[in-house]
């Protein structure tokens, strides 16, 4: 159970950096969570899958530490990552007379980050927080850049806030105990970063596949740390979503509009984002002369993952109507991120007939 | 009804400043308002006692410029202040498909510009807003500054965010329709801004309180000016209260346990403060060295603007878990802002025997 540290990465903003650590057993390492807490009230918020495994690992830091702390445990599942469950946080922490100084850590997946951290940004104001991410689809996106929110019945993430963690502590030793289905949507994301930003890791990717699904540790921080300075690269060019850090969004137009019109937690986000992503680079050939031997290699890799790569047979008119409500929406005008090649991204408006005629078969 | 406008004060902060323009007439002039809504959607967020006398000047503003607006019309009052009305607004904003390049105009007292640049901060991560404060209160204090909030049952904004609006357009004209009460209600802020920084601006208010009172515009004007200024100074050298900000809570922490313990709106805000502060004043004479003649000062002042001197008569115990739910509990105490004498503040943690001796007549 010796801790392993494989990499430490540096998100720099503007007004400060952040680190996010990756490694194994890094929860049984108390040291970096440790000089966090150190006698601070402490708010370790959770689910009940998550909290048998890994909730004892915190508490046990806390005590030792002469930390109090508060264990807030939430039911599991995408459709949970609401307004009213967020309210529950706050009157847990209110009740237990949680102050200024506190930190808030996220024990949990992207659910947990996002609602955890919304929570955090909010509380009195805003609070110190930790990402702590369990999944593989945490670890490599949601867990970094500071995004965090919660859905509305009408949309997916509409109400949130911009707000940093301290630190990110990716201890890829959780990954054990994750389903496959879970896993396989996380491959999702990780594929993405190829696609937007970086063809050689695409071509990694590509090479890698078997060990990856196969879970091999070594091959996995690879994937993590490509995808996390991926990310930071671009959270650090954009934290607040002006324009370029939208181009992490590939796949997600589509993707959210599935998710939302199935009913959040049918399919998994990284599900919905990787049939998201083939509708996106199909829209990609008719728009912006994406060849198809791209086109078909990245269909071809989403599928090899597990993912689905055909898509809900809705009319058109309800998938422009799920993503009316998209954040890149201006001047009414749906906004995609759609790639030139593998490795080279863009975010433009298109025309409701040219993606009806490019997806859905339908001519004006 | 032409536009005269006062003085245009600059908030500078690290990323970026804003203008707070003060004037009569403002409402009826648009180009300062223009300006900021052309062509995008605006949504305008107002109280049902607000609403019949200034909104048509702003639809007519968004009218005049092709833009779509949506009119949120809420309750009137502190008790509405809360998540559950907050909810309300997303869900209005969501259906008519509110996008991210949107403004909202805060139009109203304290409690629309907090609840609304609450909202404004976290729809979508976060929209564009100004604030147009109508009430003297909101004039001098809430509006600037960036705190944004909702209450929980069990404390004042204790849900919010540090967010900035583009603009704050102060128009003095909309004093006229104030009820007396929340006027004078306004004066104790005002009063608090010559206690805690500026000793020639206190006595300038002792000299001028009876044209206050009569509402004077120059005089107002002035005061409304200098008040914005020391806030503005303040919340320059520390935006998110990491320390210095607090001084801006002179009274208001006894203020908020007598808000919250009397159920909120029985006491205007105002009223709670001004009565805070001078229970404050006497603490800071015990702990402080704060001199006799200072103190009444300070108690004559804040009785001939007609507020109130006496506090509910509880047990001190009731006093303290009140307070213990405040921001600027430290360690398990609490800090009070307290004076060395009128134009100097400062912020201690003061024991809860100290306290009840000072305030309640309990020895120990």
């Amino acid at each position: 159970m010796f801790e392993k540290l494989y990499s430490k990465i540096n998100l720099d903003l503007v007004e400060r950096s952040y680190p996010i650590y990756i490694g194994e057993n890094l929860l049984n390492q108390s040291k970096i969570i440790e000089e966090e807490i150190n006698k601070r009230q402490v708010v370790i918020v959770t689910n009940e899958v998550v909290s048998p495994l890994y909730s004892d690992l915190l508490t046990s830091i806390c005590d030792s530490n002469n930390s109090e702390y508060l264990l807030i445990v939430l039911p599991d599942g995408e459709k949970n990552k609401s307004i009213s469950v967020l309210v529950t946080i706050f009157d847990q922490m209110i009740e237990k007379n949680i102050n200024r100084d506190a930190v808030l850590i996220a024990l949990g997946g992207g659910v947990i980050g996002d609602m955890a951290g919304f929570a955090a940004s909010c509380y009195q104001r805003g609070i110190d927080f930790l990402q702590i991410p369990t999944t593989l689809l945490s670890q490599v996106d949601s867990s970094v850049g500071g995004k965090t929110a919660v859905n509305h019945k009408f949309g997916k993430n509409m109400i949130g806030a911009f707000y940093q963690p301290k630190k990110v502590i990716i201890d890829i030793k959780t990954l054990d105990t994750l389903p496959d289905r879970e896993f396989v949507s996380g491959i999702a994301e990780i594929i993405k970063y190829g696609c937007i930003k970086d063809r050689n890791f695409f071509d990694w990717i590509e090479l890698n596949i078997q060990e990856l699904l196969a879970r091999s540790p070594s091959k996995l921080a690879d994937a993590i740390k490509r995808s996390c300075e991926i990310k930071a690269e671009v959270v650090a060019l954009d934290e607040t979503e002006s324009g370029y850090r939208a181009i992490l969004n590939f796949g997600h137009t589509f993707g959210h509009a599935i998710e939302t019109g199935l009913g959040y937690g049918e399919w998994l986000h990284g599900e919905a984002v990787g049939c998201g992503m083939v509708m996106a680079s199909k829209l990609s050939s008719a728009v912006c002369l994406l060849n198809s031997t791209d086109e078909q290699r990245i269909k071809n890799l989403i599928n090899t993952a597990g993912l689905p790569v055909s898509w809900p047979n809705w009319d058109p008119k309800r998938y422009f109507g799920l993503m009316s409500n998209d954040k890149k929406v201006k001047n009414k005008l749906i906004r995609y991120v759609l790639l030139k090649k593998i490795g080279e991204s863009t975010l433009i408006p298109v025309d409701d007939d040219v993606v009806s005629s490019a997806l859905f078969g339908v001519k004006h």
